[in-house]
């Protein structure tokens, strides 16, 4: 019933390739089925100014996308800024990836996460933040292999995965076909350990229950879990 | 033990005042508490060119903030371009009006909402929602009066309400003090007959539970049945 | 004669609304007919660079409009910068507001006054100037009262009123329809104790002899005076 | 007692060397004292769409300056925009130009003049509009001697001269020096047969009387006499 | 002698993957040592206004630069706008590889051509003409094999190699260490046929005599060989 | 055969005119046939921060062209920004200068070179590059009269010309008619002395052999000596 042949509850096969770029502290591929995303964290030991002083570290992210991730090219952002959309997503980034953060244990320092698609077909944004915590988790990594950090400021996986509902089913892991038709949609940002940091559920067009809302947010649980495994394997 | 003296599922204050400037053909003051939002709808006999000869109708929506409005002046944003946080903002009205919106029975013609806050005191983007469907409601109502729309496209009205957790707490209706310590906030979008439309619930260096997201939507559907009312009897 | 019915040397009535928000140091609402303006006053214990250590303060203006305070919806500037006309009248509000004030009084400090349209009729920028005078005297009042400001750094009120040639007669405070049709219009800026400012007269199209000069003048002169019984009405 | 030495009421020296430039259908280097600005015509078989089959001419103008035309070196506004003072300026000139225009004689077609500033001494709006009165005059002409035009449509020249109150004092056609220590100016833009297009006086920190303003005007009335005798000479 | 230990002719190790994104009508990921552009062709079935109904074809490029592919993170262009380095750099590929084309035989089609560079090393602008150029080939294959385009229009490959002056001596190739210290360098865009398109020779600092001209010419037309050959084997 | 009737190697009149502008430490207005530029050097005794403290001076330039300098009117840049050309240009006019500077000599300060082009047609780089010195030369003159220079930082002249292949011939100094026909053309900076600082050829929809390469070099040697025979007398 899905244009990709998959069960409801399936989610597209995931790969993250790591250190992919040569200058970046922390860089990873990743791919979910035809999404594939750039991401790289760059550390700087300095903070924003308004954490001047106060001991603790700062996590930002930026997201682009290459003119031809998209079935039909698109206009580079560069020649006339980013779009309130593009803005919209790299602050959810940012927000998300702070969240799993322990920011004393971090020490007063920036990592800024880029992530630049490279091709899309759906969930780009959840891509970014799961791939851009595998890239914050290596160049973690490298701090505390020479022991500028001692205390591991990641304790937790963060993850992110979109559910909606396509010809009003539950499905997880929407792609560019699914996405472009479902009334409803939702991106779901967890932790490893099944703690909720963001839910953006919205409706274009349409509304929805309470109980399609906990039917999604139960597909969400699973897909994250997925997700945070092969975090999991790309670090280890 | 809120810093207003509310209680944990009191609303602020409502008030809204109709037809508060000439030139609109729907406009309204939202007072909630301190947080005070003039709405205007603006009518125009043209669409956008993607939806030229579909039959459709389409509403937009535009926020912005005086100066002013805030404790410590901020930059003017003529002067220097929407930041990210507004166009995030009339993206998210814009949508949330247009799900309670039958295309179809607004015909060709398009309705743009302008949400500019007189005076902040948190909760502003839902202000904006919950007052910019009076000022549609009222533009809509002058369409059909003049017999240019017959079946009504607002069948069910549209507000929206913040909720978050304050000091441990699941508390409704945050206002700025509150709104600049809760670890997890929420913002839900829902119409009068209780149907979700969107929700963006978002932690900042913090995670939450999913029993805690049950208690906040509970909350925010109480409230959001308060603002409805207060809509009916503006527009009454 | 006139489209309102007006006498050709009548003011349309004034009424200055005072401490209608609550964050700024001052603010009004001032209503010259259809004409309605709100105008805040900021303080800030800092000046502009090319003024420290100087001792002296510095007051100045912004001026926007809300995109529907017109008949026809505006581009809303936030969208695309400041209009060559908006930072005229900007430079204008600030300049009038600076002749009538004593900087060494005031000190080593700035005063920001924002004026913003909420409904336009003609003659905003001198409704703004008028109102942005009782904001700026509310501001001053304050610390006045507290004693930061000790010798009053504005003896004398400023405000400003619009005259023109409509229809082959000089006529006091245009309103819209007759500012769409003068030929030659002026703007008029003086202080309580009949002293000029700023005098502006443009002819679009057209020229006017220096008789027609004077007679305009006359006319301003007398709307002045109405205005500033209006300011010391509001601010007593 | 004037820097330079002059009479009160004594212009500087005026030069307009016409036909500086190839391309343009009208041109002119305009030197008042050491103020200099060269002026080009450029005629379009086309209007502005609000004119579109209207039968009637437009004439517009742009005002810059290079960066080394002043004592210091300014930014390059390609840099960094138009800032609000060439707008405004740049509007004055194209509302003084059509002052003085017939719409209907010149006929469906559009004239821009470019006013550069080579050399700034104070004074360079109104050379701008003395010497853009001359490129449009010259560029006209050429519209005549082919028969493109048949009734002229400059009747009568336009010119524009400065005047302030300098050490207390009136005096006629202000430069640099003066102009910076001023506290009252204006610019007087008038006709050749003594009719007014715009007065612009300003105070800043300051204020003056209306029989200063009388003295001004006085002057201005001479100075004009002066400028429209060279522009006869130039174009004759 | 050199940093990497090469011979003075010696080019990096050339690889070039084709077909790696899914959208595009032709994409390669070509890597000149650490030096990787991603370069992708779009094909659009309309010209630019100028060469509306000529029959005539058209190639531009565009050329990014993600992030994080420099030592140090960059900041991203789509924040403020592209450099003039950026922008000189675009023009280079576009019209080097216009000139390798038959604009007739492609008929009235336009191809962009956008080249990305994911890691940087040195010589990005070479890599992206040389990679520019297959994925164009492969574009154009596309059309050719479906009889959209019958005569090739891309008779002679193009492709591009830096020089310099590094230490007193002529080598081919630089990489990020030589190019930062070479006082004269040189950008050579050839065909196939060892025809010249472009010749870029500048010195910082510096001048050199023709002889030494002559021999970066010479080191050149071997990489541009090399280049010419690995492009073969990419299409073939 | 040349449309300006000139032999294939014969250069425009060439005239350099010093002092033309009083502001400025350095200016000169050069004449190359009918291409007209005004060329001012500003002296500032501060450098950019890369170089604070290094003893080091610094030469760059801009580059601007007035709106009807050309055939058609353009438009302003002012109104959007430099373009892509206009920063490539004036990029190249600080590297050569530069190249032709010593930087220890000059000491810590910086001089900006302005190039306005008044009147175009064709070689208008070239031409800056030219007079651009000329300014320089005289503004360092001026340091070294006074003793703030005592080494003369300007050994060798630099000039640029450009060459084509017209009508498949080797032509010196392109005037317009021949540029925007030429399919080859290239600019040539060189010393007084016959050292090369930098060549750019280029071919659009075109290629060209060595010896044609060849060909148009020796007409630049011969060229930039008549330009430095000029350079020499205007400075003499």
């Amino acid at each position: 019933m899905r244009p990709s042949g998959r069960q409801l509850s399936e989610m597209r096969p995931i790969s993250i390739e790591t250190d992919v770029t040569r200058h970046a502290e922390g860089s990873c591929l990743i791919r979910v089925g035809g999404t594939h995303v750039l991401c790289t964290a760059s550390l700087e030991e300095r903070v924003p100014p308004f954490l001047k002083n106060s001991g603790l570290g700062w996590v930002t992210a930026e997201y682009g996308m290459l003119p031809r991730a998209t079935h039909t090219r698109m206009r580079r952002e560069a020649k006339n800024g980013q779009s309130g959309r593009t803005q919209e997503i790299q602050r959810l980034i940012g927000r998300s990836l702070r969240a799993g953060l322990d920011r004393v244990a971090l020490g007063e320092r920036q990592i800024t996460i880029d992530c630049d698609v490279i091709q899309a077909d759906g969930g780009t944004r959840c891509a970014a933040i799961t791939g851009g915590w595998v890239a914050l988790r290596l160049a973690v990594n490298k701090l505390m292999k020479v022991g500028d950090v001692i205390t591991d400021p990641l304790p937790d996986p963060v993850a992110a995965v979109s559910c909606g509902l396509y010809a009003g089913q539950a499905v997880l892991d929407l792609d560019y076909p699914e996405d472009s038709e479902a009334g409803v949609d939702g991106n779901f940002v967890m932790t490893g350990s099944g703690r909720l940091i963001e839910i953006q559920m919205s409706a274009e067009g349409a509304t929805f229950s309470r109980s399609q809302m906990t039917e999604l947010l139960d597909l969400a649980e699973d897909g994250v879990k997925t997700l945070v495994a092969a975090q999991k394997d790309a670090t280890a």
